[in-house]
């Protein structure tokens, strides 16, 4: 033989736990029917080398019947995922994505797996000490909207970090269009938030969204480099999974990651959103808030920030971002819900103050002061992001 | 204003269709926020940019009750997409994806539109130049299992080549690791593809599976311009669209469009796997065939091929690739169903006939020559792949 055996020791399997509304009848041949087209994508039995049908095909740890059909358990030969992010998502969701009656609802992730990923570089640990958000929440909010003006896209940045809000970062639906390209606005959102920056002794960062092709984000970076740019927003669905973990390896930047296009009606959104993208290399998650303009549960939430902040292998607890639609009123109850590390990001909710944005800004960051722990109660009006 | 007004005269909207799983008697408002929330994404009364509400808000242009909910057209400003596969998508299905009550039905792009994008290089007609497949439909099978060994997998290529199938590719789970390095699985497989032309006299291409991160790409597009690889299987939404588009325009491959990770039940497929996939730049889209292991519909079926067949913009016409569980006992059925613009993939379906893999991928082949429309009948066992 050429190619010989497999080279690398590590079989292990990756636990991936699927939902089939199917009857529980026939679930052992269901089940085994997806554990070969996540794995060989053949007829089992026409498979002669034997090495390929113990190591290789999936196998049906465990079925349990559940309301409308049943879950199985199936182990997945991390080898078949080549260490490599595009090729997980594929053993993982792609061709069942395809089969409407399977979500995948759970992953456990093999002794070791981990670290053949970047994870995140940052995580909460760096995130408090880039913004000085040291025992609160921290707070967010996004320049909006697109069509508007580099100058205008500026000025409210200028008021955010003025009010000292920890994170301001690009709306997602900001990429490089015509009306505000990347080139121009990021160093002059940069540039206000420096300012405000100096005025106020604070120490808010931006965000600016990286999209387009893997080309065009080289020159972003560069700019991004250049003007003193700490973190970007990245959507890994909209970009690609392999880009994003590039990016994770060639910058310095935190990342946020953003759910867009990442529907996760059919990956459970704590693994897609909480284990995948943090395995992958985000800092931060940006995830929809119950009670919201979306449709995620409070237990799916809670479920979510428990991937971003949970065990994995050693990497560093990720900040969980609810957002969609919040407000400040709803401040107190999210720092209720989701503790203390956790960045809570409010966009359209202060955009809609108008003339009172800065002093709306203001409450969002006095109400998250407010609510720090476990340490007492920082005054209010002190200056944003500063150590305590 | 240091950015000044827009720069682009292009301010046409693109028409999205959404079906919304809501009651008829809010329809109005509902819409109108999916307008917004995949435009501005903030309260449209907040926006006091006259021009910004007039030329970027997404505006609700009809609105149509269906069984269970509601459609809307919604015309997106085609500024707001940057002329950019992964904003393009953002704006189509980026928030909205987190809807789960909300699925993308059809798109129309205004005019002009397309020529932002590579579309496909080859089509139809380059594909058929390339494997010399004339007024016929092509022919296709799949090296599988992942897992096995690169001499296993030459000698499969080695048989299909011999049987006269037009195109060899990679299985969708063939990418980069241990078992099948794409650095010696690609030069082996084709140089058995090569033998078995010169044997033969015919043309079969191989397309092997890109995938990975875009510096593995480039390594990867190395070896297989070296080795004289003439095409590629491309899962686009495992690799990320922009990369897709960049690889089209860095690269003379032609390309396979996988649907891995496409899951498709929430963009129609017709839109994401025909017109979206062709406008990034495939040459062919592999799409589930009814009545396969997927579930689409006949009806989703022949819209995808209309969408990747129809004008668009006078991009070249892509081939449909009906598979997913197909068998040669299908392939009249399959001919009368979509013509000879079509390619056929068999995968499993010829790998279970184990010694007669030969005679059964023969018989594939000779069933599609049979079925050549519009000239008349080839004699079967002549030359695979040769003009006529």
């Amino acid at each position: 033989m050429r190619c010989g055996q497999p080279r690398i020791a590590n079989m292990d399997r990756l636990l991936a736990t699927y939902r089939i509304a199917s009857p529980i009848e026939g679930a052992r041949a269901r089940a085994e029917a997806l554990a070969a087209e996540q794995s060989v994508e053949m007829p089992v039995d026409a498979i002669r080398d034997e090495r390929v049908r113990r190591e290789i095909v999936a196998t049906v740890e465990a079925i349990r019947p559940v309301a409308g059909g049943f879950e199985a358990d199936i182990g997945i030969a991390a080898a078949t995922t080549g260490m490599e992010a595009s090729q997980l998502a594929n053993m993982l969701f792609g061709n069942c994505s395809l089969q409407p009656e399977v979500s995948l609802e759970r992953l456990v992730l093999s002794t070791g797996y981990a670290k053949a990923f970047p994870g995140p570089r940052y995580g909460i640990a760096g995130l408090r000490a880039m913004t000085g958000a040291d025992g609160r929440a921290l707070t967010c909010s996004a320049l909006k909207p697109q069509g508007a003006t580099v100058d205008h896209l500026a000025d409210l940045a200028r008021t955010f970090a003025v009010a000292g809000l920890d994170v301001v970062k690009d709306d997602h639906g900001l990429a490089n269009q015509a009306f505000s390209p990347f080139s121009e606005r990021v160093p002059a959102v940069q540039a206000a938030i420096d300012q405000a920056n100096r005025e106020t002794g604070g120490r808010t960062i931006y965000a600016p969204t990286l999209s387009g092709r893997p080309r065009e984000w080289r020159a972003q970076l560069r700019i991004a480099k250049d003007y003193g740019v700490k973190a970007a927003l990245v959507a890994p669905m909209l970009v690609g999974l392999p880009a994003f973990v590039e990016l994770r390896e060639d910058t310095d930047l935190a990342l946020l990651a953003h759910p867009a296009l990442a529907g996760a009606s059919r990956i459970a959104p704590p693994v897609l959103l909480g284990t995948l993208f943090r395995l992958f290399g985000a800092d931060a998650t940006i995830f929809p808030n119950h009670g919201g303009r979306f449709s995620y549960s409070r237990e799916t939430c809670l479920a979510l920030c428990d991937a971003a902040r949970g065990p994995l292998e050693g990497m560093a607890p990720i900040l969980p971002v609810p957002a969609g639609g919040m407000t400040v009123e709803r401040v107190p109850e999210m720092l209720a819900g989701y503790g203390p590390d956790t960045m809570l990001l409010i966009g359209g909710g202060l955009l809609s103050a108008g003339d009172g944005l800065l002093a709306k800004s203001r409450e969002f960051v006095a109400q998250v002061r407010r609510g720090r722990f476990p340490v007492a109660d920082a005054p209010q009006g002190s200056v944003p992001g500063a150590s305590p």
